[in-house]
């Protein structure tokens, strides 16, 4: 079942609707022989709600749209997810102003996509760390470096005590640092760093290059010791993603990075929504971890968007946010259900934010960031100290202010970006 | 090297572009030490172009926006299309109002890519037809039927004299028609037709199913027959097109559709241009034939766009349209080449409009029709023939209402559907 937003002027809507229903599945239907229409009728789309908003004196609405809902017969199309988005809003896409806001599944449908083969309590586990938010660090800067460079990059904020370290999702395959020499360089400083802070990391190598080699890649990437992989998903597509997680070699957490998703969510009248896109495709797809910008960057999100990216990745709630509601679905438990993909919302973030990240998040978020660490006075180690200084005030219910009288990192951060709270 | 259109009312787009330039490849510039200078300048973005259109009052302009060009370095990025669209528009693309316009190529990034197997020209040899364009047909549904259904409607088809003819998008892997059975059914029908007609014809298979299972589908169709593929490249990713286009086992055309372009390409504030996204990255992929939105239909695309779609797929201009122009590539000629892909547009296309679409298109083109032959009042053959009678007549300078006096199949079209000029 697909929920769009149409916008026109003065279109007949519920006509428009109807042909959509039609069109897209049996391709006619009044004009079909009696004798026919049986055997069509389990194939044909139908109009399951239709809201027209129009707009009117003193009303916030300026433009005339509408919210509709059709819902199309599973047996139509086969269970992946390009034949799911090649039946919703494959031809539809290019018909005029019209946004594909969500998805809801059949659970035969649903049960095809195992979602992620470890999530957040997965993550959790390997981290050993139950009772706080995560924290993630990104390189500060990866090209025309060399691996001393990059090893250097990573210890420094290995000491810090970050729990996850991604690779920047435009280091691709180079001669300077290639994946295997990478991985092997950066495990090794985690191992070190680990002997200082007693605490396990993963790192998230980037996995790149063409799309049927990616397999191998991955399993190169683990051979030589790589705990987790970053994924430009929306540049390869979300079924590659899919075919990457449900793969037994793939044996690692893998963090989905929303690199290209601006030029399909931002357009009220185009493209995918934000939770759709970012939220439960890439659950379903199997995304350990997904990154998206977050509402406190320059990167501009609105706020209620993002909750409900967060929101599409952890709920237990399939039923009423992931399945199509039939009799049947609504009177029994649906056996359906996907593990919990970690939240990251990325850009922007200092430590002056995290009691605002955890006050919109939750506890069950991981809080990431690149220049907030790096650019710490004190340096980077430092910049990861004061994260986690932040994280364990709030979690204490001590102020920011409070907290840094005694612990000098987190006075720096404070100084250097201020609390917004 | 990228150009992109930003709009933004008070930005500094100078201080802007330089961002991205810097932010997108080394990170940091100003800050670093001196002695790092010369080893990150190889891999430092550069802003080539910039140019600012303020509104002013009496101008067309009415939002402020700037079209920037930003080079950036090959080596700091893979051969591969997510490598450069990671690059390129990764994370910039969730900045603000910002569209990718269009794209340009060293030469040795661009010779990673061999483009159409076949092309234009290599789909006529197969056709043995070199002096007309070619008409394409689509079936006019296809869920729901089974392969007698599809066989009946595909003799059809055949007969009216048509050279290809495509599945629907949207027939995915099913019970009732899978592919092998499909394909064996089809080309047997085409070479019953071609007894009575003498010609021959390509049947665009829909190819579907999980990415990494693509290959063993293509190979089973193309063992059972098919002489050609078509694929919904953007719910892929284009660079499974890439991966298809250049592997050896495909030894049939592919005919890339445009399901889901829609999600990308007609905001004019985000997403990436119809001509980048259908023209120039499907070509380089290796699309032997696009399908594009016409602007003829009720989809509406503006005819420039069109038009420039159809250049990028047709041009041997590569130095102007495909590469960056350094002093190297001016000074001597490409090396670099590519096939010519089959433009198709498509949508809203009768036999009334084939004038139109040759005085648009030239001949160097695929006429292609669903409803404009099915819907013909004498039948799916009638439907060919009108369509065939319309550009021979079109060819010989004739009017098609001269030409209909004695060509009983076009009067009719044009009795249903009109001519437009």
């Amino acid at each position: 079942m697909a929920t769009y937003r149409l916008y026109d002027e003065k279109a007949d809507f519920t006509k428009k609707a109807q042909g959509i229903a039609v069109g897209l599945t049996v391709g006619s239907w009044t004009e079909l022989p009696e004798a026919n229409k049986k055997s069509m009728e389990p194939h044909l789309g139908r109009v399951v709600n239709l809201v027209v908003h129009e707009p009117e004196p003193g009303s916030p609405i300026t433009e005339r749209y509408a919210d509709i809902q059709i819902a199309y017969p599973d047996v139509n199309f086969s269970r992946d997810l390009p034949a799911l988005l090649v039946t919703t809003f494959g031809k539809l896409s290019m018909d005029g102003k019209i946004k594909l806001m969500d998805l809801h599944f059949s659970e035969e449908f649903a049960s095809g996509f195992p979602g992620p083969k470890f999530g957040l309590k997965g993550v959790r586990e390997q981290l050993g760390v139950w009772d706080r938010p995560l924290l993630m660090s990104i390189f500060k800067s990866v090209i025309g470096h060399d691996l001393d460079g990059l090893r250097e990059q990573f210890y420094r904020q290995a000491l810090g005590g970050v729990d996850l370290i991604k690779d920047d999702e435009i280091l691709f395959e180079n001669p300077l640092t290639p994946i295997e020499k990478r991985v092997r360089v950066c495990m090794e400083a985690a191992r070190q760093a680990q002997e200082k802070t007693g605490q396990k990391l993963l790192y998230a190598v980037n996995l790149t290059g063409p799309t049927f080699g990616l397999l191998d890649q991955a399993r190169k990437a683990i051979e030589a010791g790589a705990n987790a992989l970053l994924f430009n998903v929306l540049a390869y597509g979300v079924d590659v993603l899919a075919e990457l997680s449900r793969h037994p070699d793939i044996s690692v957490p893998i963090a989905a990075h929303p690199a290209l998703a601006g030029a399909l969510y931002p357009s009220p009248y185009h493209g995918i929504s934000a939770p759709l896109l970012l939220g439960k495709l890439l659950r379903m797809a199997g995304a350990d971890l997904v990154l998206f910008p977050s509402p406190y960057g320059s990167v501009v999100m609105p706020r209620e968007e993002n909750l409900a990216i967060q929101h599409a990745l952890v709920t237990e709630a399939f039923e009423q946010d992931y399945l199509t509601s039939s009799s049947e679905t609504n009177s029994k438990t649906s056996a359906w259900s996907l593990k919990q993909s970690a939240p990251v919302p990325s850009a922007g973030i200092h430590p002056g934010l995290v009691p605002l990240i955890l006050k919109d998040f939750g506890s069950e978020v991981v809080v990431n960031a690149g220049g907030g660490i790096h650019g710490h006075p004190m340096g980077t180690e430092a910049g990861g100290a004061a994260f986690r200084q932040a994280i364990k005030a709030t979690q204490e219910g001590v102020s920011l202010r409070e907290y840094a009288l005694t612990h000098p990192e987190l006075q720096t951060a404070i100084d250097t970006w201020g609390i917004k709270e």
